[in-house]
């Protein structure tokens, strides 16, 4: 089966350090590869895969800024859709920009659909509702007026996440810098709860850094910055717990299931797909506010970080995705 | 001959104040028209043709901002190249996202290049550099790395745009207010001559107008907003002349045209079309600053302006704009 990946060009394929959507369109390749299908991925030129790489942007253009998005996306999507003939399936990680070109392709498409940055982007979806064979990553990003085929979780590779049975005595924000995730809501828990916290994660808002995250820096309040592969692993399991206090819909929450894979518990705000990846009061805790978080946290040492890891293992494994896209794929194939 | 014209969805076609390209989509297709042929206008749903309208946008994204550019432009071009086979050519008037949809299509398209917005969108023009039969503006906004077919310049329906022989004592500036288009120029250039002005258009840098427009407004100062059809009529062919101090390098420049279709003499900064627009001594000044165009002005007497107005229908009108692209559609259509 002769599968094309279009990852989006934001940030090389796998990422240095930021880029979840990259990330998983990796982890599938990787893994589809691994299950002996022929794999090209439409990636950025600095991209790495066991598979074929076919590129026309050299960087991304969140990495090279001398670039115009709008641009290095067409250039990049109408590279594959002018080839896709030479395949038997496309499957699209890149938004609702590709959907738009599939009425003149005869090759499927699959889209799986990490996340809606605005209700703005609907009606794209809604047009091609049932061309673009949409998965969606959790039951709670599923909007009403779209068709799905399945949900299907993000996989991760475990092998990049050692588990550890006795962590470090500190607390861990993962995660952009930026109020929907709840940085300052993380300070706060720690403070309140008297513990240390690390806070690693890109800055994409400058100015809530600097007057909700900066003036709090201290000894037990550090800031590490972006964290690659390396480090993540490092810092997720040796966490006490993760925090993830969150003020958005999150489609999903990749650190998450990251953290559980180590063994570490998170305890998050009740939003968005928080209740499928967490089990309450067993991996983790759903919380609704800074003081219910504080009381979760006095709780950590009733979850047995093993419990963490075999649930997330279970649920949230690449090799679980790749079973389950392949079998979307035959399916796709024979409909 | 049945002929797709693809219109932006900036804003209605033809533009209710200010909209350049949707005015020349506009121009072009009512002239089709009347020529015989097939038009089929894609535009905003609130557009006017006397072909036939198809729309899938209800309003432009700058009319009603309700909406997502990104996603109401690629609904926009979708809908027309998915109907690609009903037409024996496309005619292009949206910038370059619509060229990366031609790889998958058997219909030709041409090219209006309109401008070019950046550099940075160069590599789409260069990509479909065969298969986009590109037209230019003048040949002054030509590309050294893009093969043209023809320039074309834009061309106006000159009952909308009456002859005066004698104006009244004011100048003008016609344009979006904005440091390209140099209305503080216009203002230093009106104040040194000692004359009136008269200041329309549409505010596109709200900055700008506050600290380098706004303070200069007097009696003899004059802002009077966008001015729609009528008005600009009106303040067109009364003008002593108009100012067009720009700072950029204008691909063409719509009211320099319109302003001596109506008998007005233009004095111009000497950059992009405007050698191409304006004949220099004729019709107008061409001229490097300040200093230089009130100097012109002294001399404007002497441009006869029944000058001004055969000249510009010469080279300027929807008659000849409609006719050269009828003649590049048969071309087209034979090779």
């Amino acid at each position: 089966m002769k599968i094309a990946v279009l990852a989006p060009v934001a940030w090389r394929t796998p990422p240095r350090h930021y880029g979840p959507w990259e990330q998983m369109a990796s982890n599938l390749t990787e893994g589809l590869v691994e299950a002996g299908l022929e794999v090209t991925l439409f990636a950025t030129g600095d991209s790495l895969t066991s598979g074929k790489l076919d590129a026309v942007i050299a960087q991304g253009y969140e990495e090279n800024r001398n670039q115009d998005a709008k641009v290095v996306e067409c250039l990049h999507i109408s590279n594959l859709m002018e080839k896709a003939g030479s395949f038997d399936l496309i499957h699209n990680h890149y938004d609702f920009l590709p959907l738009s070109y599939t009425g003149l392709i005869k090759t499927p498409m699959i889209t799986t659909i990490h996340g809606f940055s605005s209700e703005k982007i609907i009606p794209v979806y809604q047009k091609y509702n049932s061309r673009g064979h949409y998965v969606s990553i959790s039951d709670s990003d599923r909007h009403p007026s779209l068709q799905y085929l399945k949900t299907i979780y993000n996989g991760i590779d475990p092998s990049g996440f050692e588990f550890k049975e006795t962590p470090e005595d500190y607390l861990l924000f993962f995660g952009r810098i930026h109020p929907d995730k709840g940085t300052a809501e993380a300070i706060q828990i720690a403070i309140q709860s008297n513990k240390r916290l690390v806070i690693a994660g890109i800055i994409q808002d400058q100015e809530y850094f600097n007057s909700r995250v900066a003036p709090f820096l201290n000894a037990d309040i550090e800031f590490v910055g972006a964290a690659g592969p390396a480090a993540r692993s490092q810092l997720l399991k040796q966490a006490l717990a993760l925090l993830h206090p969150i003020s958005f819909e999150e489609p999903f929450g990749l650190s998450v299931a990251e953290a559980m894979i180590c063994g570490t518990p998170v305890v998050a705000f009740n939003r968005g797909a928080m209740p499928e990846l967490i089990k309450d009061q067993e991996t983790g805790f759903l919380v609704s506010n800074v003081d219910e978080a504080v009381a979760a946290l006095e709780k950590i040492d009733m979850i047995d970080r093993k419990t963490c890891r075999e649930w997330a293992l279970g649920r949230f494994s690449q090799e679980t995705m790749v079973k389950d896209y392949i079998s979307l794929y035959h399916h796709i194939l024979t409909i």
